[in-house]
Formats: C-alpha cells, sequence, structure tokens
C-alpha cells in the first residue's frame, strides 16, 4: 500500500473516531453555536459569496483532520490538473474543462497538444454576433417578424442549467423573448408548449451533444410536422447546439445556425458554454451572459487559489462527505429563500447526482463508504410549510440555506406585523437555521425538539448575474471536490446505459407491433410483456 | 406489556431477520421476478387502479409476514375509526375526516354526537352554486368584466393540493380562468403574479385555516395595497376559506363570499374539501371537481372494505414500512411518466413528510424504529437524464413509477424510430424498473450494474378526475396507514412550531428596527444579530 493510501486511512479512522465524540451530549449544536466566536471561526468569505457553516456538527479539531484529508487526498491539485486540461474523466479519456468556458484570461489551455481557448472564445463571440442580430431585428422569423419565443429541445443537462439560469435571472429578461422548454418525450410536453407559442415568431434550439437523445429527436419530429404544418421553414427557425461531427450537422437539413459542443465539458456542467449561452444570451443579452460567466470564474479561481481553510467549495466539500460518511447522513436538502432561485435545486440534483451516484473508483474498485447522497429542496418559506415538520422531528438531514440580501423587485412594500415581505422571509431564513440547531426540549415529547439539526447558510448579496455565477460555480466546484475524495469519476454516466439498451429492446417491440398488428411480445420478459399489451389494448388489463 | 405488543414484537423480529434471508443472493431481484407467476401473485388491480409491486424486494413469506403485522396492529380497524369519525387525531383530539368529503352515501357521520355531513353537502353545494354563478356571468369583476384569473394565497397545504389537481387536471380548463398560486412570503413571488395578472379581472381566493399564518397575511396585503392602488374594492373580489370564527370573518372587511374549513380536516389533507373545492372547482367547473371526488371516494372504499391482501394501500403502506424499517431504505421517489403530473411528488412529499415526519408515539414514546422517509420525485423521463445515474449505480431507493395508458391529448403524432412520443414514453416507463431491478453485472465495474432496486409501478387508464382522485386517496390512505403501523399521529405537526416562535422573535427585533435606527439586537443570540445586520446594511459584512 502506498504512503499516501496509508495516510489518508489513518486520517480516515481518526475521523472516524471523532465522529463518536461528536455524537457526546456535550458536541450538541446547541452548545457548539454558544461557543464564542463560533459565526467568525466557522463561515468564510470569498469569491464573493458568504458561507456560514456554524450550525455543522463540526469542531476546530475535525475541520482540521477535514482540512489533513483533503490535502493528504491532494484535492486542490486534483482541481488544479482538471481546470488545467488534464484527462480527469479517465473512463471516457477525456478532460473536463467546464470552467475554461469562463475563463477570460489570456492564458492558453491546451489539451492534446492544442490550445482550445481560440474555439471557446469564437464560441462565445458567435453567440455574441447571433443574438445582437436576433436583438436588432437583423434576423426574424421566416414571415418577417421578430422572435418571441425560444424553446429549448434538450434534455436533462441540455436544459436543467439554462432553467435555472433563466429563471433566476428574469428580472433582467428584456429582449422581448420567452424561455420555454421542451425536455420530457410525453407528449403532453409538447401540446403544453404548442399553447404558448406560435409558429412564425418562435425558434427552435436543439440542444443534444450526440445528436442521437431519443427524447430530443422524437420532440424534434414533432417540431418540425408542426413548422411544416404551418409553412415555416426549419432553416430559418431551428438552431442547434451539438457537437461537431454529430448527425445534426446533416446538410441535408439546413438550420439558421449551429453552435460547438465540445468533448470536454458535460452536460450537466455545461450551462456556461453554448448550451447555456445560446438560450441565455437571446433571453437576457450576451452581456449579462458573460456577466453571469465572470461570476463563475471568480468562484473557479477562488475554488483553486484559495487557502484550503479559507476556501468555500473545499471547506463545503468537506463537510459534504463528514455528513455522508462519518455523521451518516443519506440525503441533503437545498432551499433557496428567493423564489426566482426555485430551480436551483432541480440543477443541483442532477449535477451532483449524476455526478457523484457511483460505486467503484476511478481504478474500478468497490467504494468502501458510499459516495453521493439524495439531493432535494424548494424554496423557502414553502419547504417550511411542506416537509420541514420532518426535518425538526423526524429523520434528520442537513440542509443549506441560501439567502438573498436584495431583493430584485421594490414594489408592494406594505408591512405585516411591523415587517415587508423581504423581511418577513429573513426572519424565517435566521430562525429555521438556529431552530434546528439549538432545539428546544420540553416534557411533552409531542412538542419537544431534540435539535443537533445541522446546516450551511450561503448568502448572496442580490440576484445580479455575477453572483447567479458564482453559485452555480459553487455547487460545481463543490461537486468534483466530494468526488476526488472518494476517487469516483465525477464527469462520466454509465449508469444511464442499461435503462437506455432496455428501452430500445422495448421500442423496437412497439414498432414491430406499429407495423404488425399479429405481433406478441414473446421475446420480452412477462412483465414486461404485460405492459405492452395494456399500452396496446388502452386499457387495464 | 399487552399481548398484543407481544404479538407485534414478535412479528417485527420475524420481519428482521425475514429481511436478512432477503440478503441472500438468491433472493435478488433478477431471481424474484423470474418466478413463474411473479406479477400475477404480486400485483393488484383495486379502487380503479393498478398496482404491480412485483419489483420490491418481498417474497410470499415477507408479505404474509407483514400481513399478519397488520393484522396484529388492526391497522385497518383503525382506518375504519378514522372514517367514522373517531378523534384519530389525539394531541389535538380531533377527527381526521377527509374522506367526509367526498363522501356520497347518505349515512350521517358523527362528531360529538353532530352529524357532520350536513355541512359537508352544504359546503359542496355552495361551490356549486358560486362556480356556476361565475361562469355564468351572474359574478363579475367590479368593472363589470368577467374574471379570468384566480390567485390562491396561501402556503402549504392550502395551496400544494390544488397545484397537483389543477396541474393533472389543466385539460379540462375550459372555464377561461387561470389559477395562480401566492405561496410564499418572497416578493419575487407577488411581482410574478403581477405580471401575469390585470386587477379588474382578478379573483383572490386567501385560503386559511387559522387566518393567522404569516406568509398568507403578508401576501393578503400586498394583494389589497395592489387593489385599493387600482381602485378595485375588495369585497368583489376577494374570496376566503377559512375555520368559522377565524378572523378572516371580521365583519369590518367585507369579502364576496366564504367557504368553511372544519377542523376535523388537516391543511394537507384538505385538497378534497373546500380548500382544494373553491379554486378547482372555478377552474375545471364543479361537476369536474365532483368527479375527482367521485374517484377519492371509491379508493377510500377500497382502502375500507377490501381484503387486507387484495388492498392497494394497505399493501403500499407495509411496503413503505418493510423498504424503509427492515430493508433500510432512508428515502422513496415518485417518478409519473405523465407531465401533467409535475406536481404529485411535492404534493405527496408535504403529505407523507409532514404526517410521518415523527419520534414518537401517540403514547409520547420514542419510536425505536425511524418513520417516515424522504420524499422526493420529477417526471420520468426527465429524472432519468437527471438523478438515475445514482438510482442505477449509487445509493438505492425504492421508486414508485406511474404511467398512464392513455394521453389527454392526440395532436402531432409523428413517428421517433418507429414508435410515437407516447410509446418511447411508456418504452422507458416499461425498461427502467426491469433495469433496476435485474441489474447487468460486468467485468468493467464502471459499466456494471448490481441491480436488486426496487420499485413499485402504478397504471391509470387516463387523467380523468376519477382517476386523479383515485390517486391522491391512494397515498392519502397509504401515509396514514403506515403512520398506524408506527402508532404515530399522522395529523398534527407540533415540528413546526419551534421555528414559528423564533421567527416571531426576530420579527420583533426587525420590526423595532424599523420604527427605531438605533435598535443594536442585542436580545438576540450573535449568529441571528450578524444576519439581522447584514439584512438592514444591505450587502455582505
Amino acid at each position: 500500500m502506498s504512503e499516501s493510501k496509508n495516510i489518508k486511512q489513518d486520517i480516515w479512522k481518526q475521523l472516524d473516531q471523532h465522529a463518536d465524540t461528536m455524537g457526546r451530549p456535550e458536541k450538541h449544536l446547541k452548545h457548539l453555536i454558544s461557543e464564542k466566536g463560533r459565526l467568525e471561526n466557522f463561515s468564510l468569505t470569498g469569491g464573493g459569496i458568504f458561507y456560514d457553516f456554524s450550525r455543522q456538527r463540526i469542531d476546530e479539531k475535525g475541520l482540521t483532520l477535514l482540512l489533513e484529508l483533503a490535502e493528504s487526498l491532494s484535492l486542490i491539485k486534483t482541481f488544479h490538473k482538471m481546470m488545467n486540461g488534464a484527462k480527469v474523466n479517465g473512463s471516457e479519456k477525456r478532460a473536463a474543462l467546464h470552467t475554461a468556458t469562463r475563463q477570460f484570461s489570456s492564458e492558453p489551455l491546451f489539451v492534446d497538444g492544442t490550445d482550445v481557448m481560440p474555439e471557446i472564445i469564437a464560441g462565445r463571440d458567435n453567440i455574441k454576433s447571433f443574438a445582437g442580430k436576433v436583438h436588432s431585428g437583423a434576423i426574424t422569423g421566416s414571415t418577417g417578424k421578430p422572435f418571441k419565443h425560444i424553446v429549448i429541445i434538450g434534455i436533462g443537462g441540455s436544459y436543467l442549467g439554462a432553467e435555472f439560469v433563466g429563471r433566476a435571472l428574469s428580472g433582467f429578461a428584456d429582449k422581448g423573448l420567452s424561455l420555454h422548454f421542451l425536455s420530457n418525450v410525453d407528449i403532453h410536453n409538447f401540446s403544453e408548449i404548442l399553447s404558448k407559442i406560435d409558429p412564425d415568431t418562435t425558434l427552435w434550439i436543439v440542444i443534444s451533444k450526440s445528436y442521437t437523445t431519443a427524447e430530443t429527436l422524437a420532440n424534434m419530429n414533432q417540431a418540425y410536422s408542426f413548422m411544416k404544418e404551418n409553412k415555416i421553414p426549419p432553416e430559418q427557425h431551428v438552431i442547434t447546439v451539438t457537437a461537431k461531427g454529430s448527425p445534426g450537422h446533416d446538410p441535408s437539413t439546413p438550420v439558421l445556425a449551429s453552435f460547438d459542443m465540445f468533448d470536454y465539458i458535460g452536460g450537466r456542467y455545461s450551462v456556461t458554454s453554448a448550451v447555456g449561452g445560446v438560450p441565455l444570451s437571446l433571453y437576457l443579452g450576451y452581456d449579462r451572459f458573460e456577466r453571469f460567466l465572470k461570476g463563475a470564474e471568480e468562484m473557479d479561481l477562488h475554488a483553486k487559489n484559495a487557502s484550503p481553510d479559507k476556501n468555500l467549495p473545499l471547506i463545503a466539500a468537506l463537510l459534504g462527505v463528514w455528513n455522508n460518511n462519518f455523521l451518516g447522513y443519506p440525503a441533503a436538502a437545498i432551499i433557496p429563500y428567493a423564489t426566482p432561485l426555485c430551480k436551483l435545486a432541480p440543477h443541483i440534483q442532477q449535477l451532483y447526482m449524476e455526478s457523484n451516484g457511483k460505486s467503484v473508483t476511478t481504478e474500478g474498485e468497490d467504494l468502501e463508504k458510499p459516495a453521493g447522497v439524495i439531493v432535494f429542496g424548494e424554496p423557502g418559506t414553502n419547504a417550511q410549510h411542506s416537509f420541514f415538520q420532518l426535518a425538526h422531528q423526524g429523520r434528520p438531514f442537513p440542509i443549506d440555506f441560501i439567502g438573498v440580501v436584495n431583493p430584485s423587485y421594490d414594489g408592494y412594500e406594505s408591512k405585516s406585523k411591523g415587517v415587508t415581505n423581504h423581511q418577513e422571509l429573513w426572519a424565517n431564513l435566521i430562525s429555521q437555521p438556529a431552530a434546528l440547531a439549538a432545539g428546544h426540549e420540553q416534557e411533552d415529547k409531542t412538542r419537544s425538539f431534540s435539535g443537533n439539526r445541522p446546516s450551511s447558510t450561503l448568502v448572496l448579496k442580490d440576484l445580479s448575474p455575477e453572483n447567479i455565477g458564482r453559485l452555480l460555480s459553487f455547487y460545481e466546484a463543490k461537486t468534483v471536490l466530494e468526488a476526488f475524495v472518494w476517487d469516483i469519476n465525477p464527469f462520466d454516466q454509465f449508469g444511464v446505459e442499461l435503462g437506455k439498451t432496455t428501452a430500445s429492446n422495448i421500442r423496437n417491440e412497439i414498432s414491430e407491433r406499429n407495423i404488425n398488428p399479429q405481433h406478441s411480445f414473446n421475446r420480452v420478459d412477462d412483465i414486461s410483456r404485460y405492459y405492452l399489451n395494456v399500452l396496446f389494448s388502452g386499457d387495464l388489463l
């Protein structure tokens, strides 16, 4: 066994022992948060965000051990390697350069001996130019009307990021364009889009790296039918975002414009690439998109350069592993106290669970401790009136609370009980982590609160494009740094393949039956056959 | 110790031992699903729904033991008691009669010696009459224009049910009224509503049992400011749904109409009461709302009368406890393969986690085994492209898959790869549970699937109002039956009180500072003081 593995195992063991210590009554959060200087010692500002982990079940010794673990595993060095173009996605022999999409320095960045920055910069320039032409009216729909609707045809990483950022920055959407998402293959999803758009003024953006995603192609076909029926030429209403050389570049189906995806950027990390850049620049203007990129870059550089003990994403990642592997929490919630951040949790749910939902190391060995947890969330205070009963008195789970100091809207400031709505929101944001941590023991057990329930609080000054970029980069860096602790690959997703292969077989059965009504599904297992018969019978059997 | 407790403990022990057995290689789901007759023996049709639990990690013996547990705990008897008006909500000394809101038999139903059915029937009649007048134009806005927008001001149980059902049945919304939800106290939520409505044609529905919910009152105040500014008389634009005798009945603030809430119906169980009935009857027409109620009634009667081994909600509840307490899964997902069911998971998340997020029995004793799990979900196939990597290769969790045989929309049936979009959706619905159960071991561990991941599949014939009612009642009955296993009270929610009390103190501090700029927050703890200073400084500190 290598020396570094020995060191890791030794620290891991000490952390295990320390976790036992943290179970003692004197280490209850109600005591920890009462310590003098607790907030100062367990909070950080960096990359434009304030991060308070004073309500995590950690003390000085635990934090020191976690930082030793980080050092022993060279986490930040691996992060540097990632940012510098090393093939950290080993199973697919690829780099993972989402950070390059928001790199504004003049430094080159080599992958396989080629500087990738020129193609990234050209990509941004293309987006800026195209969006500008749409906004100026130089590019219109085929009937000469300006575009009013953007429909993104894409699923998973091809839309969740743009949905999160678009929703968060909707206050900046002053270009007269609305954003719609055609993700699910469910025909109800398509019909819902149709009820909101009209053919003349709709720009369809097909986003798929491989251009083979079944859902995306099926929805694209419906969109082409719709355009055909309405005599709209697709070459003036469709743009694509796809990898060079994908079937999306078939010259027999011309499009209005096409933007490149690169193999060194995975879907769930792609919102700062053309995947997010094209729709968001159309929706918000390229300048806002660039501000968003610059915020992300700021947090990337913080994650890369800050000393470990001052490094927000690193500390957050270490606490994520601590809560998961040492304190035993199998899930974590993200609760933003800001309605515009309502799509943050679904985006991070994908980012984190698809990245870290793994069971083997990069060497193909079974993990000793489970990797990624379940991530879920809703905005506060809504969540308080939904599932916080369980958070306070049921099965505990760690929470990221997120606050925004200044709202984007300042109309209607009627006060209730002496406070504005925004102040009421903050009264709750301040109170929930405090109540979860401290608890309140009472004789009547039904009304008693055990407390000791951990949370962090992140604070943004406002919902600016920069701050949304910072928040995104924070969670991206936290996600990959946790993966580096477990030595798993956060950039592949072979776990979705078996379902795809199985669906392909079932699809073939359905297709055959569509052609031949006598086809009897004898090749599939009993249970699948039952469902195929239900589908074709149109009724429960 | 009572005999029944002894019996329970004995069965519980046998279940524990049996769970160990289920961990053996020969009990892997890939073997169980290959057994002859597996689907026939582990699926049921009842109350209008098909329920397949063949992909749960259970065998004949396990099922027999679970049914013995149900018998020993008199679960169905307790369910009868609940439906018959017994005070099953012991801590609040109340009945729990959500089932009465969809009772259409002529039987009386006594609570404290009074038949409650007349007030329930009168409530339905009032809703029918009021909705009819709005639809006929007999009731209009104050300027004589017909209402076009309904804004529900309510949070938690006061809106999540109506949001779920309204979204599921939006295909039936032919009354020219759109439905909006003003839930969060966040002022962004209010500003978003304002961007969609106009003052003349908006009907505001304030929903709060106590009429003291801080968020709801704050939003109501903003709405009143908005009406005042636009010279709209609230008495022609506001209706209330609240308990008799609540501050909502203050005669000095007259309203267009008021509908009663009863103390025997909790918020999260209230969608079949006036809480859901008023907005849904306006949005869909009372007749559709009644069809929804009748579907719910059908499943209630199934849950009440079906023999235990044929009882869908009972079997689902027993499997919920089995997965949680015996197989050790701490979370469960709900994945409907139908976009219109996209708000099912958030609704059941509240219903289940607020009901079963408890740690003490009805006798005030600590639970030996943890109660309710974490519930989350997104529609399929979206979820496949988001977090199913973790479902297949990471930390396992049980899933409820939900399929709808016939879609509500039949336009645009272009085929991709030989199948329609709806067929593609079903190809995935059929494949995911199969792949999760069977797995597929491979040499290359990165591409290997361990399988043995449990799920159920529910099938509805279509998205009719009746079927949505059946689905709702299924989950309500499953939720309370699980609670009855643990002997917890699924009808109270004292876990939300500590946060409320704490927020009240913080609100007072803010209110005082609003009046007196010198007020310095000396009465609160250091951490809370920091956040109060941030809020008033308008910047990170």
